[in-house]
């Protein structure tokens, strides 16, 4: 298949393997010792000899190490941040080193509920330990210096991508130099939560859930499908469904009078709630929300102060949102920039005229390139911002 | 129990039955032809000679005909609307005779899915029809000839209700002087269709729904819980969830580490759902959010125009909306005032300013006391709409 000219190509996934020796085991926010951890990541771009221009990208609830690229000469799906990691791109491989790593709990490579405990040879299931977005930054540390990367560049992701871009900058400040915060929060609301709190509750119901321990037999469909339908709700603006779907009807132009998906927008939802049950698994659904949910920064790094958290934090700060946002909606990252601010920080904040929702961040890719492109070389090309904060 | 002093105090359902004979059938807006019918209405207040100040209330999709009063000496929670009808309140039954009753399709007293079919000795289940808030409307048009109400001097309601206040006002202009509708639409977004969709998902995907066919056995709990967990969180707002809830724990300061219902706002919703299943039917859930995915009055009285569709309209209108209300934005409210005005009609509109989301229709009763009461008044007293319009 003929591939655009500015990908990174075919690309393949790696894994890397950590505390195999108890004694090596990560320490989880909730005080259990965990191991052994292996972790999917794809790196694309090279690292040079100074190790100077590694960008860590950070994925959302449902994506995973494969941000771009094509897994095979006939792969039709590039990775999911395509649009924005490639030669000439905003994350610019041309110049710099890019990672991207599954996060602990997920599905896709790293280790999660779906892997098999080497003590007891079954899947974790709900052994699995409840982790936090700390947690999974923890795993990503582990994998820089395994790949001898003491300091990154960036680190960067949307959605729950920059809860640990966040996370990062605030757990490790000696060891990232910038971080792109985008359709993020510091906390979550509790609108956000009880949104995740209803899907959990969509699979937790579903009696193929089973506990948990559906492996092997049939997985609890019906409540991962309900989970993502409103998931991808909260994705999506008023606006854009109503330009997208309108009250269109599905294949005719009269009422079929039954309980049919016959508006556009039923059918939408199926389709999107089918496939996502094909290629992610409840569990790590359950797992990776909870981790969502617990993410609070005030609270943890700051005793109830976002200021006070904030002020923990070294790297140069770029924050993006988008007007249209309404499950991470602006008046969060505004709250992150007038915090930055009374720290004293070096920040950066645009607020994206998008009618996208949420989902903006994978789509508002052309501006996005331009602030994030300029923002990387500033902070790799400016010696000021080296001799301040290296 | 003492009561206060301002209620109806206690009041009785009544039931009315009509096409008991075949011939008499209600014509459904499916082509459909339905009976048997049984509509459960309570009254408050008292008819005039002239029979000219009969009053409808129109519930939304959790109501019922049990708008005022109490319905036992101990009875400790009043009717749905309790704080805006009764003696010197905004439907003052001092001065108007107050109608209210189930809607079709409707679980509490009105013929619905749960209702025994005559010809088959067993509940409808989904062999109950299609309806439209239409349908709903021709019977609640039978029960005024029934009670001997030829022209309501107002039709009200929030939310469902107030859909159901302007299709009467469309269905029958000269039955209707005035008309007041409550954080409703003309039409639901896509979005809003969309949360529809995924509560109707999760009773069908329950497995004790067994085709709708669960009576005299277990009810599709979970199915239902979740589409009223759903529901509410659509009834209220960003910022209503963050000041009642935010991000409080239920018991203690420290996280468990676990899927527990761990958050205030968890546990709140797993409340809500719970109690929603001890007194609402799974399958009215699905008839009665069908009704108003289907209700499109620019489609189905202006050939796809509001304007030309409410340009059928005779009655005085007053709209309210609110400004935190997403679930039927002020805007949809706003594109329905366009339209009257357009179309010359008689129309005032007020978007209340309350923190409250949706669900503000039932509790910024202060403000919408004097609108309301105000403009019935004007309605009843001002002999210029008598003339103009009667």
């Amino acid at each position: 298949m003929e591939k655009p000219a500015n990908t990174v190509g075919q690309v393949k996934t790696e894994y890397f393997t950590f505390a195999e020796d108890d004694d090596e085991y990560l320490i989880l926010d909730s005080g259990k010792r965990f191991g052994p951890v292996t972790v999917a990541y794809e790196t694309y771009g090279t690292l040079n000899t100074e190790k100077d221009n590694a960008i860590l990208l950070c994925h959302a609830l449902s994506g995973d190490a494969h941000a771009a690229g094509y897994h095979s000469e006939n792969d039709k799906k590039p990775g999911w941040w395509e649009d924005m990691v490639g030669p000439g791109k905003a994350f610019d491989t041309n110049k710099y080193f890019m990672i991207c790593s599954n996060v602990l709990g997920g599905c896709v490579g790293t280790t999660g509920p779906a892997s098999i405990n080497p003590h007891t040879g079954k899947p974790y299931a709900m052994d699995f330990p409840v982790v936090t977005i700390g947690d999974m930054v923890k795993v990503q540390k582990k994998l820089m210096e395994h790949l001898g990367v003491q300091k990154l560049l960036a680190v960067s992701g949307g959605s729950m991508g920059g809860m640990q871009a966040l996370e990062w900058a605030l757990r490790y400040p000696d060891c990232v130099r910038s971080a792109i915060i985008i359709a993020s929060t510091a906390c979550l609301s509790a609108q956000s939560i009880a949104f995740d709190a209803v899907g959990r509750n969509a699979i937790i119901s579903d009696p193929k859930w089973k506990g948990g321990n559906y492996y092997g037999g049939d997985v609890p469909a019906q409540g991962l499908s309900i989970a993502r339908m409103i998931g991808h709700i909260t994705y999506l603006s008023d606006r854009s469904m109503h330009e997208k779907f309108g009250r269109k009807l599905q294949s005719s132009e009269k009422l079929n009078f039954d309980f049919s998906s016959e508006f556009q927008v039923e059918s939408y939802l199926d389709y999107q709630g089918t496939k996502f049950v094909e290629r992610f698994d409840a569990n790590t659904y359950l797992f990776v929300t909870k981790a969502m949910d617990y993410f609070d920064v005030p609270e943890y790094y700051g005793g109830g102060s976002l200021e006070k958290a904030l002020d923990l934090i070294k790297a140069r700060i770029l924050i993006l949102s988008f007007t249209s946002d309404w499950l991470f909606p602006p008046y969060q990252s505004e709250e992150m920039l007038d915090a930055f601010v009374q720290a004293g920080k070096d920040v950066s904040y645009v607020n994206i005229d998008s009618p996208y929702g949420h989902d903006a961040f994978l789509l508002e890719y052309e501006l996005e390139t331009r602030l994030i492109g300029t923002f990387i070389d500033a902070t790799y090309n400016n010696e000021m911002f080296w001799e301040e904060k290296w």
